[in-house]
């Protein structure tokens, strides 16, 4: 029988994301991400080290895939609103990534891991809202790191904290008018934002 | 000698207020709290019932004392930016309040704890808006409900995920020049959004 190595990795992986979505890294155990996966606790220790380095595989994968799933466009201010609204889309949908930044935010009070390696990628996308500042397309009265920051938090606070959203608006992303009813808020605020008019 | 009921209510709330911070609710027991607190367990129930119960009276209180220390002000753009500026101020110097919305966010899928009490405050506060936006001093573009809720979420982004802020701004709130940048940026953003002009 042939050992599918990758194949094991995988489902290591993928247990691992839906016990630290669900429960964070001090409340979960390797134990129950093995019993999940179906594989031996000595398995996820001789692929992955132990928790800590399992969380920042799983975060790191989470990371890249949303980096790549919504792309930052901001050539003007329509551009930079439709950004908020597809990363309000995806937040919503697959909540997994902001969960695992919460569950970040809520562990660790330093560095977090692969700090450097995703300060680059966000680097690299301020600079596409610098690009849009230079040819006039974006407001420049925000510096464009700032603008940035603000944006995602604009897009990104619905799924961070849903029931502040839902007590203060009255509505929630449960239904389809709520969903439509966030949507256009967030791509009106941050096309407001970054409107150099 | 004298039962201090009082204080011992007091000494269970404050020690349930930091366990829950720090840990959540899944991530402390009435053992814990009661330890903490230097009061034998039983008392912790008979005066709150249990974990969930004390988890609401937690909540409720540092809701209170957050909407007590931070009122809305927006009769024009400026005083929405400077409420921004101080809700920032506030979630920075006291982050209780915004770990205990995250946790709560993570644990609760329907209905929050007084739910129905909390939502009256953010109407009240949401009206303030209203009031600003009749009197022309703040932007109609937005509806009231929205700016609310964007502006909370402009102000408080930079304590619910510090790692973000960081990385996307390459400063940090531990030191006092961070903290004058992440500010200004607060009100900038914030009072650009709400300008009528």
């Amino acid at each position: 029988m042939v050992r599918d190595v990758e194949g094991t990795k995988r489902k290591i992986v993928d247990a691992a994301t839906a016990e630290f979505v669900a429960h964070g890294p001090d409340g979960t155990t390797i134990e129950r991400i093995a019993n999940r996966a179906g594989v031996n606790k000595e398995r996820v220790y001789n692929y992955y080290g132990g928790k800590p380095q399992l969380f920042a595989v799983v975060l790191q994968e989470q990371f890249a895939t949303t980096a790549d799933a919504v792309p930052l466009e901001a050539e003007d201010a329509a551009a930079v609103g439709e950004f908020a609204g597809r990363l309000y889309d995806y937040s919503r949908e697959r909540p997994e990534f902001v969960r695992l930044l919460m569950w970040e935010a809520l562990s660790y009070s330093g560095e977090v891991p692969d700090e450097a390696q995703r300060r680059e990628t966000y680097l690299a996308r301020t600079a596409a809202i610098e690009a849009g500042q230079s040819s006039g397309g974006v407001t420049s009265a925000l510096a464009p790191d700032v603008l940035h920051l603000v944006v995602l938090a604009i897009a990104a606070y619905w799924t961070v904290l849903p029931q502040v959203a839902r007590m203060v608006t009255g509505t929630t992303a449960d239904d389809p008018d709520g969903v439509r009813q966030h949507r256009a808020a967030v791509v009106a605020a941050a096309r407001r934002l970054a409107d150099p008019a």
